[in-house]
């Protein structure tokens, strides 16, 4: 397992991890499986979606806002409920593909770490399975 | 793999697994690899949140009541589809590392069974990949 | 990894792939271990659910397009941002445990390649991870 540092600087934002993640498989020499990627927080997640377009990761964020409001009459006293559930809603791993070295993305994608509930230090841990 | 049973108490409720999917790792003795969690039913799901404050999990329920009505114009006509649309949007598994006999879970972090549709009896599949 | 061809034929549709999925697991040999059912898109999606009653695929089309509404003022100029969240809401896959040769589905599950800005030629990646 490896771990990845990752420093947010906003309270909500959509870091693009895609060249991190490519540069450890290609480091670690995985070869041909699956990539698990996974968050061990519960106000972040992980998505997988378009990162040619900056915009689309703001789209993401600002609805994602709008879809769980944070003035919502919640239970939690900690004011972050809305964070909580955004993880749950978009999920804190994914798995990729792994094909003779490198991750299988489509033409678009990339690989995003969500920050529901920053700005904080976090953390991602890769587990690559062979097969 | 391994069948766990699980018998809900409430139309909605998230129930922690947490420790039974630990001692089931313990007992088994996986030791290092990805852990597969999954549930073979339409109107439930697993979700990995906080299991800290009991009220995390009671906003998680309550916010996703408000935001899938069970009053919309549904087609399907067991009257469950909002519980259909809650298993899709937080989906039906989680896939947890291992590393040396234990789950790697965040400090804040719990396996949870969410039920949409009950009371009832349901199952969760684990199973375990090592690599 | 296999690579399969979908069609979409409308702008949102649920098109359900498991006997496709199934027939590819007997005709690999694939015995026992996981599933991983990938789609490389950004305004696509799969998901497990009901497919036994076709208004279940049909609800969940409907109420995702109230759910992120078309006419959000997002940002990404291409006029599709609500396919991007969506995409990102059910997760571009899934895992199913194979067992004995046969896809581990509850009763009433069955796998979705889900269209939210179509009609378009699709791809789907199956990966087995035998363990």
């Amino acid at each position: 397992m490896i771990e990845l540092a990752i420093n947010s600087k906003s309270r909500e934002e959509l870091i693009d991890i895609t060249s991190e993640v490519e540069d450890i498989v290609v480091k670690k020499g995985w070869n041909n499986g699956i990539l698990h990627i996974y968050t061990p927080h519960t106000t972040a997640a992980i998505t997988i979606n378009e990162n040619a377009d900056y915009t689309v990761k703001e789209d993401i964020i600002k609805f994602l806002s709008k879809l769980v409001p944070s003035n919502f009459p919640f239970m939690h006293l900690e004011g972050n409920s809305d964070a909580h559930l955004k993880s749950s809603i978009i999920g804190c791993s994914e798995n990729i593909i792994v094909e003779e070295g490198r991750l299988v993305l489509g033409t678009w994608q990339g690989v995003f770490f969500c920050e529901f509930d920053g700005p904080r230090r976090r953390k991602v841990y890769l587990k690559f399975i062979s097969g």
